[in-house]
């Protein structure tokens, strides 16, 4: 199991006339922590792309627990359970800086070939990425 | 059931690099068509909230089948199945002018009492509304 | 000179905990004004890529007079006083139902040739359906 | 004179077709930019709004020079010259991590007080907090 963590800030954009974050931003908060851990690896879905392969998402889903508000300083967890093969499943935690957790979330993205825009199976390189860091979390047990 | 369909026109804002609209704004278009179809009823979620009653989300999930590209003139219908008491459950299908399914997903939305920031039902002005949308669909069919 | 108006429905995702829309939203229906502008003269931006040139925005401003509230059905006025050469100069005049005037803006948009990526004239197709455009409205006075 | 710098990463969700970020989301990196200097000052925009002011904004321009692009890693710079009176002027510069120029711009904000929601002086505690900044700044030069 992979378990990275990531800090997001809330800006004032993203408060709605409830004085809390609307809740459609936790989906792009979700996908800034999967871009953090991609830089974390050392690679960016942008060399995902170069590579000729996109991440389109599948399927997303989203469970509102507590509210953020503006200017708090979130803490994203990405949980990432099984190695990629045609998807790529990562769960998500949201807290809060009293560490309280405001949202939980999951996400499934599949691969596709960008020449052919065909579903294909996830890059080599990229699962041997996540086995090589699931090692070192585990090591770290 | 309630079934109720507003056009939603992709902007070029909602693109992102893969020139396709980037999954997040889903949820604003089911967010949108809730509004549309609130305005049909003749009330405006602005009247929900002036009357002290909050609608917070609780859970969005949505299933990602065909990409919608700019311009593309959307159909979003909401299918409401079941009259809500402590929660608004909605169910949402995503076409494009082909009329291709695009995307399919569904909301919770709780009651919350905007004076105790507590739970509460839903209104009774909003479940008769409902009720009344309901029996013109059935004396349609 | 040109003028068209486009209605834009105000959606709850762009309020902020201020209660009213966020400014950053105005450069967003400028820039729906224009595709809304394109589609009325028969084309879209989307063939103007296609066609190979990228309209790049240069500059915008904005001047917020008063503020638009969830569900306010606005008008933007586009307003194009001059055919493009190098550059695509429009103003913008926002109203509410009330008919209010809440901000005025203009954008400057340059013409660039996709292929190399440098700075070019407007397509002659295109200032020829402005010039068209211009004549109807001159005949209309 | 003040000058304040922070980082800014590029999302995903900010890209558009065109491969770039989209132009209205430098409306948002400057906004940011202005709540990442108050958190610098030792406060938040949210207890400008707890103590009854709300900063509504009044003009904004923008010019673009170059793109950012997914992943950037991006430096905005506020610049303020003056102490704010009825009006709070900030200029920004958006670098790349290259250093590159991308972007340049300008706000104006006015102060309302929230319960009569009539224009204002800016608070004394926030023109004193900037007065003490100038002087630091002075004092390193």
């Amino acid at each position: 199991m992979i378990i990275f963590e990531t800090e997001i800030r809330v800006w004032y954009v993203d408060t709605d006339q409830m004085g809390i974050v609307h809740h459609s931003n936790y989906i792009k908060y979700y996908e800034e922590a999967r871009s953090a851990f991609m830089r974390h690896l050392g690679v960016s879905y942008a060399d995902m792309e170069a590579s000729g392969v996109l991440m389109p998402i599948l399927h997303v889903e989203s469970d509102y627990k507590r509210s953020a508000r503006y200017d708090d300083l979130l803490t994203v967890r990405i949980i990432i359970k099984d190695l990629p093969m045609a998807r790529f499943v990562a769960g998500y935690e949201v807290y809060n800086a009293a560490r309280e957790l405001l949202n939980t979330g999951s996400t499934t993205l599949g691969f596709l070939n960008k020449a052919t825009m065909r579903p294909c199976r996830a890059p080599e390189w990229f699962v041997e990425m996540l086995q090589c860091e699931m090692d070192k979390n585990n090591n770290n047990e």
